[in-house]
Parts: C-alpha cells; sequence; structure tokens
C-alpha cells in the first residue's frame, strides 16, 4: 500500500470507528455466536496473491463484529497462528486445526514467549521429580533445575531464569556459532552427575549476534530422551521460512515443544506480535490455569474454547491478530515472500561489497538479512568506526562481539530499503574508514 | 471528543502518518538530543483545563520528532508517570522528577505490574536471608517465602506467586470485605514461627469482586515493620484518586514500596496501560538488570538515564505515554475529575433504585462506581437472574461470590453512559426478576 491509497484507507477507517461510536447502542451487547462460530468463515490457510482492502474491510462487518471482542479476538488468533503456521510447513502437531492438542497464541515478545515455555517445563520438571519421589519439596526441584541455551542467544533467556528462579547454562558453539549436539550432550551427562535435573534448552535459530542456527536436528533427540523441553527461538529468522528456499533452517523443528518467532520483526506486521505454538496446549494451562468465579464462562470446561490468559502472563489481551489478517491477505503469501527475498538479495549486495575490499573481513555467514563485518584489525580500531559512523547520524549500526571481536552489523531491515540505499551506506562507511586510517597512519 | 471532531481529527492523523513516511528520508536517522532533552518542554504537572488537539499535534513535531522514539518514548514515560502521580497526590518519594529514586513505569497489565513487584521482593528477600546465613542457597531461601494477599484479591496473585515459585496466602477479611492489620500480624507471626519467611503482601484498593479496600495505615507499619514488600493494587479504584474526596482511599500508600493502577480501566486511555510506581528504581534493576554488548549505550552508567527493559518481564517496549499525553491534555484534570465523578454519581442512582425494591439489597458498601445487589433468596434465583438477564442480551452483567452468595455487578465503566443508561437498565432487571419471580410462585 503506498501513501496515497494509505490516506485513502486510513480515512475510510477512521469514519468506520466514527460510525460505530455513533450507532453503537444498534447493536448487541454481547455476541450472539457459538464457540467455533468464526472458522467457518474463513479460508484454511492464508492467500497466495493479495487482496483487495474494501474485500477485508467486508469481511470486517461481516465475520467479526458480530462476535465482538470476545470470541473473535480469540478465534481470529487461532486461526491465524494456523494460517502462519502453514505459511512456515510447521509440522501439523502445532496447530489448533478443528481438534488438534497444539496450537499458537500471540504473545508480546520473544522473551515473554520463551518465559512461558520455561515456566511450563518447569512445571512438567517439577511434576514428574515429584512423581519419582515423594519426598521432594517444590523449592528441592527448583534448587536442583538447569535450563540451556547457547553462548549467542539472546540475554532475555537468562532474565527468563532469573524470573522463574532456575540456574541457566550457556553451551558453547562451534566455529559456525551453531550449538551442537556433542555440546549440550556433555553439559547434560556432567550436569547429572552433579544431582543436577536438566530440564530446558532454548535452540536460537538466528541469533542476535550473528544470525547464526543451532543444529535442531542434533539437539532434538537429545532433549526428547532426556526429557529436556526444546524451545525454539527464531525471533528475527522466523518471517524467512515462508520461502521454500529457507524453510530447511527450521527442520529439527519436529523434536520441538514450543516454537516462536516474531512477525513484528520481518513480516511487516506492527509490533508488538510475537506467536508461538505448542505442540500440547494443556502443558501450558496445567502451569498458569487458576479460575475464579468472575472469570468463568459457560463454556469453561466443554473443551470447545480457547481461553488463552492460561497461555500467557498477563490477564488482558488486545486484537492483535486483525494485524496479522490485514497484513497475510493485503499482500498475499508471495507478496511476503518477494519482501523477504528482496532483503536477503540486499544483504548479499551488502556482502558482496565487503567482499571487493581488501581493508575490510566478513565475520560470519551471510544466510539472512545480516552482515557481520569488520576492519582488519583492532577492536579499538573498529570500535572508532562505529563511533564515527553513528556520530554523523547518516547510517545506524548496532554492534556485537564474537569471540572477543568487536564486529559491526548491516542490518536490512527498513520497509522501503532498496539498492540504492545498500550503496549509499556503503559507500559512507568505506569513506569514514578510509579518513580513519588515513589518521591513524599519520599518528604512526 | 464528539465523533465529529474525532473524523476530522483522525483525518488528520492519517495525513500526519502518510507525510512522514513520505518525506522520512529528510528525517535524521538518530536523533540528535542529550539524555533528559525532554522535560525542560513539558509543563511539571498536567493542565487543569482541557487544551486543543492542534496545539498537542505542534509539540508532537516539535518535542517528540527531534527524540524519535527513543530517548523519547522513555523521556515522555517518566514525565507522564510523575504527572500522573502528582494528580493522585501520590507521595513525592514515588515520583522520578529530576533526582528522585523512585519512579513511574508503564506496565501492560496490573498481573505484570504484581509479579513484578513480587519478583524484586523476592530478589531483596534472598539477599537479606542470604546475608544473614551465608549457607543458604536460593533455592532454601525460595521454599522458605510466603507472599499473602486478601481473599478478595484477583486471582492474578496467585498465579503470579505461581510463576515465582513462592508460596501465596490468602488472608481472611473484615465485614466490609477489606484485609486489616490484625489478620496480617496474625498469619506473619504464626508463619514465622513455622519457620517461613513472610516477603510480599499485595493490598488491594478496590477489589474486583465488591470494590473493598485493604486498611493502608494499618497494615503498612506492620509490612515496613517486618521487611514485608507492600505492593498496592489499585488496578479500577486508582483513576478516582485523582478527585481529592476520593483520595482518602489511598492514605496509607505511603508505606508501601510500589504501588500501581490502570488508566485503560477509568481513565480514558486505552489499553493497555497500567501504570506503575517504585519508590527505590533500583529494587527493581538489580532485581533483572542484564546488559549484552548489543544493547549497551554511551550513556550506560552514567546515572542520567532511564532503561525501562530493567523495569519489566519484555524487552520490546510501545510509546504508550503518548496516549496518557494525549488524554491529560484534551481533557485537562477538570476534565477527567468530572467524568469519574458522573460515574459515581451513576452508580449511586442504581444503589437507590435497588435500594427502593424490598425484593432487592446492596450486598457490599458503594464507594465508586460498582453496585453489588441481589434478590433477597437462593442462589439459584439470582443465578436464574443472571442468566435471563444476560440471554436477553439488553445489558450485560458479571458476577461474583462473596462469603458463599451468588452476587450480581452493575458496573458504570462505559465512556458514554448516562442516566437513561442506568434507567433502562433497572427496568430491564426488575422486569426480568418479576417474570422469575412469578413463575416461581406458580411452580410453588
Amino acid at each position: 500500500m503506498d501513501a496515497t491509497e494509505f490516506r485513502k484507507r486510513g480515512k475510510e477507517m477512521v469514519d468506520y470507528i466514527a460510525d460505530y461510536l455513533e450507532t453503537i447502542e444498534k447493536r448487541r451487547v454481547y455476541p450472539d455466536v457459538e464457540p467455533g462460530y468464526l472458522r467457518p468463515h474463513i479460508p484454511d490457510s492464508a492467500p497466495e496473491e493479495p487482496e483487495r482492502f474494501e474485500d477485508i474491510l467486508k469481511d470486517v462487518e461481516k465475520i467479526i463484529m458480530p462476535g465482538a471482542s470476545s470470541p473473535a479476538c480469540t478465534e481470529l488468533e487461532t486461526v491465524m497462528l494456523d494460517w502462519l503456521g502453514k505459511m512456515i510447513n510447521l509440522p501439523p502437531s502445532f496447530l489448533a486445526e478443528k481438534d488438534g492438542e497444539g496450537g499458537g497464541v500471540i504473545q508480546g515478545t520473544a522473551s515473554e514467549a520463551t518465559l512461558v515455555a520455561l515456566l511450563a517445563a518447569r512445571t512438567k520438571a517439577i511434576q514428574r521429580a515429584q512423581s519419582e519421589n515423594g519426598t521432594l519439596t517444590q523449592g528441592d526441584v527448583i534448587g536442583r533445575l538447569v535450563a540451556y541455551t547457547s553462548d549467542q542467544a539472546h540475554s532475555s533467556v537468562e532474565k527468563d531464569g532469573l524470573i522463574a528462579g532456575v540456574k541457566t547454562k550457556q553451551l558453547p558453539t562451534d566455529d559456525a556459532f551453531a550449538v551442537r549436539g556433542s555440546a549440550l550432550r556433555k553439559a547434560v551427562d556432567q550436569d547429572k552427575a552433579a544431582g543436577l535435573i536438566p530440564f530446558f534448552f532454548c535452540a536460537t535459530l538466528g541469533t542476535t549476534t550473528c544470525c547464526s542456527f543451532d543444529k535442531l536436528s542434533e539437539l532434538g533427540p537429545i532433549c526428547n530422551e532426556e526429557n529436556i523441553w526444546m524451545h525454539v527461538d527464531a525471533a528475527y529468522a522466523g518471517s524467512s521460512f515462508i520461502c521454500p528456499e529457507f524453510r530447511h533452517l527450521l527442520n529439527g523443528v519436529e523434536f520441538a515443544d514450543s516454537f516462536n518467532f516474531n512477525p513484528h520483526k520481518w513480516l511487516l506486521v506492527n509490533f508488538d506480535c510475537s506467536t508461538m505454538w505448542v505442540k500440547k496446549r494443556t502443558d501450558l494451562t496445567c502451569a498458569f490455569k487458576i479460575d475464579p468465579v468472575y472469570l468463568k464462562h459457560a463454556h469453561q470446561e466443554s473443551g470447545l474454547i480457547t481461553d488463552y490468559r492460561h497461555w500467557q502472563i498477563p490477564l488482558g489481551r488486545r486484537f492483535r491478530s486483525l494485524k496479522m489478517w490485514f497484513v497475510f491477505r493485503m499482500y498475499g503469501v508471495k507478496g511476503l515472500q518477494e519482501y523477504i527475498r528482496k532483503h536477503v538479495k540486499l544483504a548479499h549486495e551488502f556482502k558482496d561489497l565487503v567482499l571487493q575490499d581488501d581493508r575490510f573481513e566478513i565475520c560470519a555467514d551471510v544466510i539472512l538479512g545480516l552482515v557481520c563485518f569488520r576492519l582488519k584489525g583492532t577492536n579499538e580500531l573498529n570500535e572508532a568506526l562505529l563511533k564515527n559512523i553513528n556520530a554523523s547520524r547518516k547510517i545506524h549500526l548496532v554492534p556485537c562481539n564474537l569471540r572477543g571481536k568487536f564486529v559491526l552489523r548491516f542490518a536490512v531491515c527498513a520497509r522501503t530499503v532498496e539498492s540504492a540505499h545498500v550503496q549509499f551506506a556503503w559507500k559512507h562507511i568505506t569513506k569514514l574508514a578510509g579518513e580513519l586510517l588515513k589518521a591513524q597512519k599519520q599518528q604512526d
């Protein structure tokens, strides 16, 4: 949607809201629909081709408004998570469909998704330990639990461990910054011998630092064998899995208990929208379910409905699946695939520019939209380069530390990015690098 | 703002966004401001009288846009929480101002605010216990920690206890459904004698069931004396404290460590916006602080800036304080006070209607916008009445259970509610009640 159409559609939406407010007394105070009313009105999967805005808005009035905020908010979310799950070819065991044991939910951020998975895993681990040894208290078990993640994983995993009160250990990664099965095997064996209980592994697909991918197909079988909950955090990379050529990066997810990525990062859905799937929804509800009278409802125990409040930390919820519905239909799967492919292509264009300049080096495989690079030389030199780049305020880069090396990260992520921007950025970087190296030479 | 002005302003906003997107390349990629740039541009407190929309929008361009999303998002939030704190006459120790030790933050929901307070309290309690006895592990301490709340408190407190892995006990309430000092004293003494460590008390001002108020002035001194973190949850009632005549309900908050209420419930700010204040911001940051390289920044240790990511569960944040800024200025404090007063008045109007009908009884003091009432008679009778009311879909009521009694709750909460709606609701309720009683008589 270009700016001209945005002006038109935006103003139509303003009128739609104003009309709604002016005529609200003509509407029902409570929806007159049965559980599961929404799914039959909506296709089983996202459209391949883009649809027209006016058709989507007609469906809002026809399908959403009769279901008001509840149950429409819940039911559209379940169906949208099925759509998106199919778009990335997630194993059917993660889908809700009509009577699946799994299903998806929108969390606010990947940190929350990891925390929810960690807490569900903790509940299962406590129950298992207590069923094997009835004298153990909850505190006894928690004190022995140990969670694992990559030494390249996002810091939020460590924070989630703090919240849950469990030990978190970072596993060493290989030359491609990936956790391998051997590293997990070694840690599990050592910790079990020391009397600890390994219970949770957070694998990362597309690390924040350098977009590396843990080896799920090696790690998954170990987790399954050892009763370790495997959560897969693909916060950034997950969006790319809608393209068949990147889907192999998700191989091994069939061993996972939960999977999460952020459409708000790279799938044109506005913040916040972090999508999470579990194989067994009862794993979540057992960890969180508390039912006071004022939250009871007629369909409570029917098994027909989903109470997302048992799937998350907060109680209240927003209608975030509308964003997914609009975006998937406005772009179509093909449009979204084009968008991802363009970004990856531009990242490779930048990588090629770096490789053509002998003063620079590439520091990690370029797989998606991130390029890790640096000037050959000291960390101080690269810190100075970053400082100059960001001080000039023409582009903005965020650094990382890879095995002691200070590394610059070029991330292709804006909606409107073109080759001209990449060329501009590289020209700017090389200009500042040239000035810096010249000044340094004069000092020597 | 009526619908006519909403249409006009909404369309102006659509154009503003489209203009922004069309000319984005003319703007800086990174803000050129120093920490603390925003506060001097904004008054110290909210305006008494309403302001004009165009003046607010001018300030967005002048004050917010130069500070982009960061630091503007953080700095406006800090100042808005100071504004709101002053509006409810919160003790200055809870404000950030220029160099306070306290301050406010926007959480998504009251459940999250309670969880954040609980986790900060847990960290303090563990540190204290370990400093007294160096051989204790974290697991040892957590196993002995006990949190308290009212038997009328929201279920989310129990859920937060589950997440934190600590015991939660519900304290009995008095005839007005309030926790008294004596109940807390008794529980603390018993639990300490049994080797437990009381560490957290969640007081409620305006319970979900019947809008009762725990006695802070009795509970606070006990908490302070016993090193128990007192968190005050005023999710619904908090908005009313902007009226001087209701401010006494907050008396005793000076003993609290943290305080929370939801402007999204009753202060015309859209969901979600749950405002939380703490007396010592370091209590939060000590519990959550983790700093990887890719989140480091130049002002990290300067003490000049606030990193809200250490104040909450998620990492990512939305610019929710804009909603507060717009609402406070569009209504002015006086306009918001009028809004609260109107709702309370309408609740009393409904209460008087109930009292004039001998078949009904009032079940709890009417203090704000909630009226708890029922037909004199069995729970089955009242369950049948509720079922008929909600089945007819003209109004919608949510029940509660008060000491075994099934009670109907009439909540005045819509933005556009008028006396006519209250009268309509009562007429409808009495009609259905009459039919029900008649049918029952015929059965007897």
